[in-house]
C-alpha cells in the first residue's frame, strides 16, 4: 500500500574513520557492517539492517534517500508512477545495496536519489523481544532510538512537493508559503509524524538536514551536553520550532552535514488540513523562541 | 481501508454535572455540546466533534467504543466481517449520535459496543491553521491535546484479541502471556502507537482505563500535582510500564472510572514482531518500577 | 553577621503601566502595593514584602539593588566598612522606602546605588504554613518562586568585586580572566547559591541582567514558550551557562532591561576554591552550547 | 560560626564488596580509599575526602553521622554544649578516622553518633576549577553530585530535635505534628536547604534514609530506571512530597539501609517560620499523590 517509512540515508563523509567514530561515539548509532567503501550504522531501536550509510566521498552531502514500502507491488505501481512523471528511474538487484533486496532509485525532479525497497535484512533492535527493558544498557553518545526524518532542499519547492505528494503518496502537513505565494518549505509524512521528508527552497540535490528522534525535552539539553562536550558546532537551539511544533538542536558533523536531534510535535491525523506558515513568521517558523533566522540556517549542509 | 484512530468513547457517570465539572477543570477537556442526556468533550488538539461522551447513568463504565474509519466503504466491509465472526450488528442513521454520520455498532466477543463511524462534524481543533503557537492560552488542568487509547476487559483475551485483530484489522504491538500459555492481556494498533486499543483480563464488556495523551514525563509530574490538589484518587505513578515503555500515572474518576495520563513509548514499526512479556514479570510489565501489583490494578475500573 | 540575601531590585521603566502588566502577566509576579510612582512586586514564594520595585522613569536600568542583614548591628558595622572604603553613605528613616524599616545606601566605587536593610514587612507567601501544596493555585505567566540573582556592569570589576567581598562580606564563586590578567566578570554569594550578585566588565553603575528563578529545564521551555506568546524579545536560550553551571533564557523587558530565567547551578561550598574561566573560553563561559558570544550580550541592559 | 553542613555518613553493610558495587556501580558514587574495615566513598561533585563510609558489617544501619563545622574552635564550643545536655563526648585524634582532622563524637539523646569536624582532607571534586563542563566523562549509574541529607529515627523526636536545634545551632523547617501535639518529624537544616538532617518517629539510634541530590525531576525519572535495571528494591516513586516540596524515589540498598533519590525543595530563608504538616494529611506529607503510607515505609532501614 505504499511507503512505510524512511529506509535509510546515505551520507558522503570526506573521512570515513571519523565519521564513524563522530555518528558512533557522538551521536551514539551502532555500527552494523563495513565495507570498503561504507560504514552501515543503525539506531538501537531500530529493526532494519541500518537507517544511515556513511560514504568515503571528498564533498559532504546526501547520496540518496531509502524508504521502506509496504509490499513487492510497490516497487512496480510506483516506479510507474515515477516514469509517468518522466522520472529517470534504475532498478538495482538484490544484494547491490547492502543489507537489502531489489530497489529502484528515482532522481526526482529536484535532483534527488530516492530510492524504495522493500526487503531488508532484519538485524532487530538492541532489546530483546520477551521482557524487554526501556533501554539497552552500554549505548554511547545521544543514542536516538530512531532516525527520524530527512529535510532536501529544492529550487522548486512546489514541483518537488508534487512529486513526494502525487508520485509517492506523500501527505502534506504543513507549508511555508512566500509572501508572493509560492511555495518555500513543505513538511510531508507517511508514517503517521509530523514529517519523514521535508523540503526548503535551496539547491536541487541539497541536503539540509538528517533529524534524529530523541524522547523529550530533557533528551534534547542532554544531547547539546554531548555535543558541547565533543566540541562539536552547534547551530542553533536546543529550541522549539513553530513548524512541527517540535523542540531541537541543530548542529554539524564534521564534514558539514547538518543534523537535527529532535522531539516532540503531534500525531497528524490523515483526515486533517495542513497548517500554513506564512513568509513574514519565518523567523517563528523556524525557531519559535528568538523569531529570527541567519542566513546560515537557510543554506543546505556543506 | 479501515480504521484510522479511536473516534470516542462514551462513559457513564452517576453524576452529570460533577463529571462535566472533573473532565473539563481536572482532566481540562473542552466541553463541544451538551444535551439532555451526555455532555461531549474534546481534547485541545483533536479536530472531530467529540472524543469522550459522558452519559448519565448509576453505574459507572463503558458504554461504547467508537473508531473512525478511512472511508464510508469501510463500513460495509467491516460490518461483513463482524458479521461472518458471529456478532451482532446494527446500523446508525446520519445524526442519531451527535455531531456524527451514519455508523454501526458491533457487540463484540467480549460483550463490548463497538462503534464504526466514518463522517464527523469537522470543529477544528483550539490552535489556528496559520502560523499556530504550540499551545492555545486559557487551558485548564492537565488539558491533555489528544485521547490515546483505551483499555478493556475481557473473559476470554485470546478470543477479544482474534476479533480486534481479524475482523477490525488491528496488529498486535505487545502481549502479556500467563504461565499457562493463555493470554493475559494484548496491546493493538491502527495509528502507529504502541497502543489504540488494549484488553486485559477482567469482566467481559469491562473498562480498565481510558488514556490521555501529555506530551512528556514532566507534564506527567505536573498531571500527578493537578489531581492531588484537586483530591482525586491517584491509584499508581507516576511511574514507567514495561509494556508500551510508557510512562504514566493511573487515578479514578469521582465515579470509578479509571483514567490514565500517558506519554512515551515508541513509533511500532507495522513489519516488526510484537513484544511479548511472561507472566512472572507481570509486575514490571505495569510497574515497572516497583515491578509488583496490587489486585486493584487488576480488576476493571468501577 | 552580615547580608542574608537580596531583598529587592528598582528598576526604572518607561511606562509603569506597562511595566506592571509584564512583570505581572508575563513575568508571572504578584503585586503587593502600588503608589504614585512606584508598584511593588514579589514572587510566590517570597515572604518579604517585595524584591521588584518598579519606578516610573524614562531611561531605564537599575535604580538600587538592596540586600537584607541578618540583624539591626550589620548596618552599622557595614556602613562603617563603607564608609572606610570611601564611599558615600546616607542613611534612609523607616518607612522612607515602602515596606521595610531603617537602611542605608552605599554609593559603590562601580557607581551602584546599594542599599541595606533589616526589617522588612513580613507579607508571606502565597501558600499556607500548615499542610501546604507544592504551589498556589492562579498564577500567570512564568511565575518564578523567587528572584534569583542580579548582574550589574562595571569598568573595573576588580574593584567592583574587592567592594562586595572586602566591605560587604561576599564570597567569589566563579570568575572570567581576561588574557592579560585582568577581571571581566565575577560571581559572588552570601546565601549558598552560585550567585546572588554579579559583576561583568561595561559601564559603572549598568545593569545586566536579573534573574528570576525557576525549578528546572522543563520550566525553562515553558518560560521561552510564555515569552513568545506574548511577543517578548528573547535574546539567547535555552541553553546552559559554564559559569554556574546553570539553564536558563535571557530576555528584554519592554523597556530594554535584561531579564533571566535560571535554574540549576550547584551547591556551593563556602571551604571550596572558586572557578577560573579563561577569556579564550568566554563563548562558552556564557552560552555553553553555541560557544560564541554576540556584542548585544555583552552590553548592559538598555 | 558552627556547623556548615553534612560531612559524611558512615553505613554498616554486610558484605563490604557487594556494597561498594552497588554505591559506586548502582548509586554512582566514586570510590576514594579503602582499607581493611571500611570503603570510602563520595560523590563527583564534592570536595571533601567522602560523604559515605562503608563498614562491613552484619546488622545494617548508621554508624555515625558526621558533620563539618566552620572552624577549629567550633568543635571547642559544640562539645561544650553537648556536655552540659548530659551527652556523652569523646574525641578523636587527627587520623584517628581516615581522611580528616580531629574530631568530637557525641553520643545524641536519641542514641545516634554525631560526628563533628573541622579539617577533612581535600580530594576535590571531579571536574577541574579552569573552563569546567558542567559534569565529568565516565561516571556511572545514577551518579548523584552530592549527598543532600539523612534522616534518623527517634522514640522522643521532640527530644532529638532540640538536641539538633538548641545544642548543634540546627533551624527548623518544617515539623510533622501528631493529633495529640507531639511531634512526630521535624525538618532541620544548616546549609540553606529543606533539610540537612531529619527526624521521624522510630527506634533510637536508627536510619531512615541517605538522601542523594539530583538534579531535576528527569533525573529522579532516570534514576529510577538505574534502579529497576538493575533490580533494586523500590520502595515509593517517583513521587513527590509535601514535606520540602520535593521529588524523590525511595530505594533499599542489598543490607536495607534505605536510599533515597531526591530533587527540587525550595530555598528557605533562615528569617521565615518552619512549616507545620498535622497528622491527619500525613499520607500528603510523605506522599503527595496517592497520598497514604504504608506500615514499612514508616520504619527505619534494617
Amino acid at each position: 500500500m505504499g511507503i512505510l517509512r524512511l529506509s535509510h540515508l546515505e551520507l558522503r563523509v570526506a573521512d570515513l574513520e571519523l565519521a564513524t567514530a563522530y555518528y558512533t561515539e557522538v551521536v551514539g548509532l551502532v555500527e552494523v557492517e563495513r565495507d570498503d567503501e561504507r560504514v552501515y550504522l543503525a539506531c538501537w531501536d531500530e529493526h532494519d539492517h541500518h537507517s544511515l550509510a556513511l560514504h568515503g566521498h571528498p564533498s559532504p552531502g546526501l547520496d540518496h534517500v531509502s524508504f521502506k514500502v509496504e509490499c513487492d507491488q510497490d516497487l512496480d505501481e510506483l516506479e510507474t508512477a515515477a516514469i509517468h512523471r518522466g522520472c529517470h528511474v534504475r532498478r538495482l538487484a538484490a544484494g547491490e545495496e547492502v543489507g537489502q533486496g531489489p530497489a529502484i532509485r528515482v532522481r526526482s525532479p529536484s535532483g534527488h536519489e530516492v530510492e524504495l525497497v522493500h526487503v531488508r535484512t532484519k538485524t532487530g533492535g538492541l532489546l530483546p523481544r520477551v521482557n524487554p527493558a526501556p533501554e539497552p544498557p552500554g549505548l554511547l553518545g545521544i543514542h536516538p532510538p530512531r532516525l527520524d526524518h530527512v529535510q532536501l532542499t529544492a529550487e522548486d519547492v512546489g514541483g518537488a512537493t508534487a512529486f513526494f505528494t502525487a508520485a509517492l503518496g506523500f501527505r502534506l502537513t504543513e507549508r511555508l508559503v512566500g509572501s508572493g505565494g509560492s511555495l518555500l518549505g513543505s513538511w510531508l509524512e507517511r508514517s503517521h509524524t509530523p514529517n519523514d521528508v521535508a523540503i526548503l527552497r535551496g539547491p536541487n540535490g541539497g541536503l539540509h538536514h538528517v533529524g534524529f528522534w530523541v524522547d523529550d525535552w530533557d533528551q534534547v539539553r542532554r544531547a547539546a551536553d554531548v555535543l558541547a562536550d565533543n566540541g562539536v558546532d552547534i547551530e542553533a537551539g536546543p529550541t522549539r520550532q513553530g513548524v512541527t511544533r517540535s523542540l531541537g538542536v541543530h548542529f554539524f558533523d564534521p564534514f558539514g552535514n547538518r543534523n537535527e536531534v529532535f522531539t516532540g510535535g503531534y500525531r497528524p491525523d490523515p483526515d486533517d488540513e495542513p497548517t500554513t506558515w506564512t513568509e513574514d513568521e519565518i523567523g517563528r517558523a523556524f525557531f519559535h523562541y528568538q523569531g529570527r533566522l541567519d542566513a546560515r540556517f537557510l543554506a543546505a549542509s556543506d
